[in-house]
């Protein structure tokens, strides 16, 4: 297992959906940060979904700050956080712990664990898992905010509905937080909302791509070849399991793209580079550019439906027939636009902390 | 900088376009590992593409290994390889040393190294520093290849013309060797051959997808949540200048996908689990599942092109008109395919080293 | 900070002593390992010190594991462990905070951090923060166990009085565990615990030295040149914050030894190669060589004493006089020598893990 | 293997012995640092001894950077340089390739190897693979020189003979550089010159000790707990392979001393804090506290002896007795003065990379 990650800001995961707690360690974040413990509860209730569209599991999510903040402030050493485990029922998994649900991790982490892994409720491999994460996310954006860095992220697609793209600089990512479902597009949206509750009444589950900007990243941040901007947000986006695809800029579309129409002209404006189309995604060379970090990510329709699948007994080695119970959604792509948001944020405080020393966050007092 | 990538095996890689020499350091691999210089040639080859859908630089590409090879094989200890550069026109680079080539990363390079970086050719960043993690690659894949592992790579598009995608565990990737263009389907390789031909005519670029498919890895290696299969490869995936969008399984496909389509039902077949579908790409969770691992890279379209283009002088700080001239490719998406196999190769024998420990490709002996 | 260490098997420390709770992650450790309660209980109970000569502070060190456990074997995923702070006297320490105390790392971290830490109790600097370690260590002394090595650590030195040195592959480390000092000759035990009585009647306190004997290492462990065994243990040795020096084998005596009498030469013996004497302390050229590892550490006096001293206000900028009062060892190297083992253990897992396969400590199944 | 180490700054080490070439790659340098090609050089001749107290192999020596630099400056990406290989009597030791030379890797190494590891005159255990640090190092010094950062190595004790130690601040490094034995006291360095010569005469070989100073780092460097200063520079010296041990300020006296005496009181000099003694070396909790950074190592004989040892032949798994030909050292603790200083350099630069971000050191323009 790797649940470390990061370089100067390194962030450790831990957990299982029905153990006793969840949480995560963040270290290396910069002295003097505010905590902003109202903000970190909201983000969680994004996560959470916040209407019928969502899980019906009854998580409080109350996170408790164990450690690297005092008096309302970090402190420059490790914050750990937990979230207890609660509303565990455990007993709607045992039943079918041996057959491989599929589009899940059993089968695969039988593989890799051989029978020792906690089963109930997907263990260390639940999308509960993410919460800690959205704590960490949380605390990184108000960090990058000190600094005028902005992330938004809003549901791009789902199914055949699509939502405008973001526009560059322009955009109030604020807007996107009254909403239950991150769509830019009011008319998009309500498509979206409508789709996913037909989806629900099949018992069948749909996916959804999410596209996320990040603005005011200064140029010259980025360490290619191997930690090319690309590269590291990349591989933490990836740690999302429902994750599988990353684009930046206009991505899968370079293919059909001419080169004179795909490069990105720079321009003067007010005595500041910048690139008249931003189809390069903010970087070049693995090296942001100054223009907005613009992504798309591909996120999979939840595994779990209610309809029956054929499956394997991976202990009994015979084919199976699995019908799962128990609490599901039919989407996962709205809640999981904060988490995208989070480990964006929690990628490029590091970046930057490397690029502009462990103090480039410090609140003031230096 | 980061040019240094992995964790039981690890690839450090240096050069500029026009510097003396451009190199690699692989750092352990096991012992006993065979060295074949002629595969070694024929990846660079490959690399260089055969015919003259390709740039006219005359690169011999003559690779010397330095140390860590010993009778024939593998010591254990690092290896390194440097290929010495020729052929350098840097006069061609001069002129327009200060007017960023839009697409390209002179701007943000330059905002990086603060005007010291070497900019004759792309310095650091040309596509030509993919040469020495070809040579790592080429041993990586014989390696693999010892224990049953090959991976395949070709152009599953190009402009609006598709190849076939590959087929589960029945591909034979030798076939892709002997083509100019690695296309699976005989009419749509004509097809991209002749689109890059005109391309080329028109003075433009193309862009492309790359399909890649690697069978015989056994189920169980990833390192969640961090270390995910997706995030290690997404990783050196991304750190190809080139590479813009990654996709595993039905990727971006899934977002229209419901979940009962999206699942890949598991199966007995011959005492082994084998999924029937596999648009999970060979990973759940993270993980490998025994299923052969296939995802798909977007290649955007290369930057250098002859039209002239907008940019800005970033020491004049204005505007400003180029008219890049020298060697061009129209497309390299077809070049880039052993790059893409080739980093694939150097993921999967680190992860591999992790799972099984750094003699599990060790030659006899133990 | 950087509070976590290792590459296949992670450990992330976190707390401060005044603060909600201290604990620690361990990740990468095999699955199926048994996890003794008992065992680690005892370890925290050396931590404190059994007797008159230690703390007075009242902790129970109640460990609660959140994660990574299930049915009483590790699961594969990390494995959190949390101790709460109790009978936290803050007010103690908040008078002088901003007086330096001379060998503490009270004005070291606040040229680090700004004034953010957290003060109380030395926050993330106090020894206390070993329990977690502790409790880490005695997970991966059992998995080591299980595979035939044991990790002994006795104290060699206190003040002028020396302890016999281990013997070769012939030592009851078990021994040990029962003394409430950590000393082999019983005579030098008697005569260094009236020595740290002596030293406690006068407010002072006093250092010494522990040597560790590792049993069981197998041949052709260790990563050279940077990761070298002594390289990786001396690493996290020096974590401990009172440790100031590390030796192996014959250590800094080398420096007075001809080379006719350091060479440790090579005998076959049942079969077997060993060398007939250990100058090298197990170690040839950072890799084992299947003879005990052994080193020393040095532990230097616990900076908190009863005397007056001279130091500064480093927020005043003036020179100040300091009298501590609160809870102080007389002498912490008998209480070091489970931290040596502990993270002994901690090290040994990993490199062994790294060198054999994350499999290699899975408790059966395989 | 693991021939790479730093974070911000990395060092990727190749090579043996008797190969091609052996070399070094350093990553993440700022870019616009001053090349200084004499002063690499000159260090190299250090490494070299100047005298007949050393090894009588003609190693030129002459280094080639391949890499990373342009027009007399660092560019920023990585700076490849090798040295290649003369005058190598691979002859001389192939006979005895089966025989384990008493002190060295080659039983160990074949353990971990197999047999597969290039025997020739140690391979990349060879001594001689320190050269290219060495290069490395020099580029570090230089760096390091630019913000009045200075280092310097002299032999504390050699036998039973000892030097002075470092004055704290006042020390004129330069001095050190025109001896060919640096020893601070003249009549010392006389007497350690005879007795190496002694030694030499009698076909055996001698260890000694070495003290560094680092002079004019901030303070307020270091990342506890797990990248304490001990720890990383602890870590960079056990890689050289003759040292043995490692200790900073009192290190293993603090075993005799009382914490009334061990601890550094503090004082305002001149509106700057400093302590009156400096037994912690520098160092309090794992950062630095503005004081000379002051460690000792201790170096072991060379293994090389022209005495008759008894040892085994691990193919033939029996006794064996060897008489070992070839040029040897009967000491290279003063060789291995500028080898630790160069280390010392890497890990520092490293360092304060991390602590004040990647362009520290770059040389204007900014």
């Amino acid at each position: 297992m790797k649940n470390t990650i990061g370089q100067s800001v390194s962030v450790t995961l831990f957990g299982e959906s029905h153990g006793d707690a969840i949480g995560v360690v963040i270290d290396g974040l910069a002295p003097g940060i505010d905590i902003d413990n109202e903000f970190i509860s909201s983000q969680l209730e994004k996560r959470k979904g916040k209407n019928n569209l969502s899980t019906r599991r009854r998580e409080s999510d109350s996170f408790r700050i164990l450690s690297g903040v005092f008096e309302g402030k970090t402190t420059g050493t490790p914050i750990a956080v937990i979230i207890e485990n609660e509303d565990t029922k455990s007993k709607d998994y045992g039943k079918t712990k041996d057959l491989a649900r599929p589009g899940h991790a059993d089968y695969s982490a039988y593989c890799k664990y051989h029978g020792f892994q906690d089963y109930r409720g997907g263990g260390h491999f639940s999308g509960r898992i993410t919460a800690p994460l959205v704590v960490a996310g949380a605390i990184a954006l108000k960090a990058l905010e000190s600094k005028g860095i902005k992330i938004g992220t809003h549901v791009y697609s789902c199914a055949d509905i699509s939502d405008r793209s973001f526009e560059n600089f322009s955009e109030d990512f604020s807007l996107l937080d009254e909403l239950s479902v991150p769509v830019l597009d009011d008319e998009a949206r309500k498509l979206i909302e409508e789709k996913i509750e037909l989806i629900k009444c099949e018992g069948d589950s749909i996916g959804g791509i999410l596209e996320t900007a990040v603005i005011g990243v200064p140029s010259g941040v980025g360490e290619p070849w191997f930690d090319s901007v690309e590269s590291l947000l990349s591989h933490i986006l990836f740690s999302i399991p429902a994750v599988k695809g990353v684009e930046f800029g206009a991505g899968f579309n370079f293919s059909k793209m001419c080169g004179s129409a795909a490069n990105d002209s720079f321009r003067m404006v007010d005595g500041k580079v910048i690139s008249e189309t931003n189809n390069n995604g903010g970087i070049n060379g693995g090296i942001t550019n100054g223009m907005p970090i613009v992504f798309k990510c591909a996120v999979k329709p939840t595994p779990s439906i209610y309809k029956q699948q054929n499956t394997v007994d991976f202990i009994k080695n015979e084919n199976a027939v699995l019908q799962i119970k128990g609490r599901h959604d039919p989407a996962i792509v709205h809640r999981a636009a904060v988490v995208v948001s989070s480990v964006t944020a929690l990628c490029l405080i590091d970046m930057l902390s490397q690029r502009f020393g462990t103090d480039y966050f410090c609140g003031g007092k230096i």
